[in-house]
């Protein structure tokens, strides 16, 4: 498929789409080209405050912004794709299962919001998409099976199988942060129990800090918290981390060897090429990645050795590239 | 596929495999046509006490016999397919990965051991031809995704994605069985810690409870194991089960937790239409399928309550029926 859609980028014109990536903090966007190339791009903060009309209205302003951005440099968007939490329906276009992130968001139809616009629009899980995304341009290319794992906020995942987004009998494949990793313990914001997320996530990391650091207390992090207004957010921890703080150091240990335990489960279930991991979390601390790799290998099948366990190589961006790429398979596929 | 190779049935005469199921205590073995059906089967007991020439010799004798009764019966023979435990390179036929089960496997080639009858031969992992059997005759016939487990002294599992054996990126796809469902716990056989099959499987069961039953005490399990000459085996814990005896249910009761967790991570992860359990535990009291239903739903996604768990269909006969299956494709793709 990328081969295919290269080639063809080179005999004629690249052909371009709006990709939109809705998160529970930001939205990113940018219009991108079939062969993976940004012509614009921004972000801006999701307006949760505003309910599910201010989210909307934030998602067509962008859209129209972006259309009126094509037009002055002419340039054709052929499609919108765009990536939303929680379990998206790809044929209605209605976000399904609970997005604890958006609460208000189940039930919103992602195709119906740019009707206005008149242009073919594709909609799938925001994890999906990142997956899509490195499986065409990033660290999964040119994989045939790959597990993709975002650890922000939460934990999303996506799996690449045959060259493609795997995605379930009813589009909620790759719900790997929701994977349990422990037997009696913590109850995660998805309603279930001991979901790795609730251990490995950045939510959940600052939240085990807390519960472990004095703030009165002489440590690197306590200081850092009370410089930081009394709050403890993800650079302040980090700002600690690399400062040898005790209990930012034993707290990053752990979830490296949480995510070794869900990722472990992963590949003896899937045996894939490559597991590919992005995020806060590895963007912060780029060695999590050899030292979870290290984990892996001693938890799965001797076959199962030669796994890579790789950095996402598109960042934050790997949302709204993943998103266009979907819009331009759509065009490809259905027209 | 299936379709095609029945419609082919129906038009021109069902061709005719042989398969084997080589298992850790027992051969079982058959010839089957293209459309499942079984023309002649049996079964032996492994001679592992005669290590890797015995079971080799074994297994050429069992081919031998079935071609010497298909020539009798004017059967066209057109391949073998076999399945082994372990992890196995289907190109080269070698057993790969570990298989504790008959620990002197691993190296063997299994293409080779047939190569005097001058037939294609098939080989693939046992749990991966079981759910190949299950997909194409059995509980998940029709389905285009589904996860199957055998529970008997292991578990094992297979995975059937658009209508065909996932196998992963080098073969070791699958391994449910091997999938952590604790965080501090046992040490399973396969050398990793807290596997499902270390919690569930017949073994596993037996194990904990020879830990909790005092064979001097009066419980109907205690006076069971007494009459079976001091043993503990698992027609003895059912019968045990059945006469409601406190610690074998109590046994059965956490065994369905254990499962449900392990069956709850992969249908997070891989969203099945269907989820088949076939072996031992299921075979002696199948209430349990109902059970683990109802726990499993409790713990996966909102969007993937509409799974079903069902018990597998062809029984002990699926190994050999996918081996003969699987052989059939070869036949097909190859030839």
């Amino acid at each position: 498929m990328p081969r295919k859609s290269k080639s063809k980028a080179r005999s004629s014109p690249p052909a371009h789409y709006i990709g939109i990536d809705l998160g529970g903090s930001q939205i990113k966007y940018g219009i991108v080209s079939t062969s993976g190339k940004i012509l614009t791009k921004g972000g801006r903060l999701t307006p949760l405050k505003k309910g599910r009309k201010g989210v909307i209205d934030s998602l067509v302003e962008i859209a129209g912004n972006l259309l009126k951005f094509a037009r002055k440099n002419k340039i054709k968007i052929r499609g919108i794709g765009i990536g939303s939490p929680g379990c998206i329906d790809m044929n209605s276009g209605k976000v399904m299962g609970s997005s604890p992130n958006i609460p208000f968001w189940v039930g919103t139809n992602l195709k119906k919001i740019f009707r206005k616009f008149n242009l073919p629009v594709s909609a799938d899980n925001d994890a999906n998409l990142m997956a899509l995304a490195e499986a065409r341009f990033g660290a999964a290319k040119n994989c045939q099976s790959a597990v993709c794992l975002t650890i922000g906020s939460g934990i999303g995942g996506g799996i690449i199988i045959n060259g493609e987004v795997y995605r379930g009998s009813n589009f909620s494949a790759g719900e790997i942060g929701h994977t349990s990793v422990n037997y009696l313990g913590e109850k995660c914001n998805c309603g279930r129990v001991d979901c790795m997320e609730t251990y490995a996530s950045a939510n959940a990391m600052l939240r085990r800090t807390q519960k472990l650091v004095r703030t009165d207390g002489k440590s690197v992090l306590s200081q850092l918290i009370r410089k930081n207004g009394n709050r403890l957010d993800v650079p302040t921890f980090f700002q600690a981390f690399r400062k040898k703080d005790r209990v930012a150091q034993k707290i990053v240990e752990e979830t490296g060897e949480t995510l070794s335990r869900g990722i472990a489960n992963v590949v003896n279930i899937l045996n894939p090429e490559v597991v590919v991991i992005g995020g806060g979390l590895v963007d912060e601390y780029p060695p999590i990645i050899k030292k979870i790799e290290r984990k892996v290998k001693h938890k799965v099948f001797p076959a199962a050795t030669n796994l890579k366990i790789k950095k996402a190589k598109l960042g934050n961006q790997a949302g709204f590239i993943g998103a266009a790429y979907l819009a331009s398979q759509k065009k490809r596929h259905e027209e």
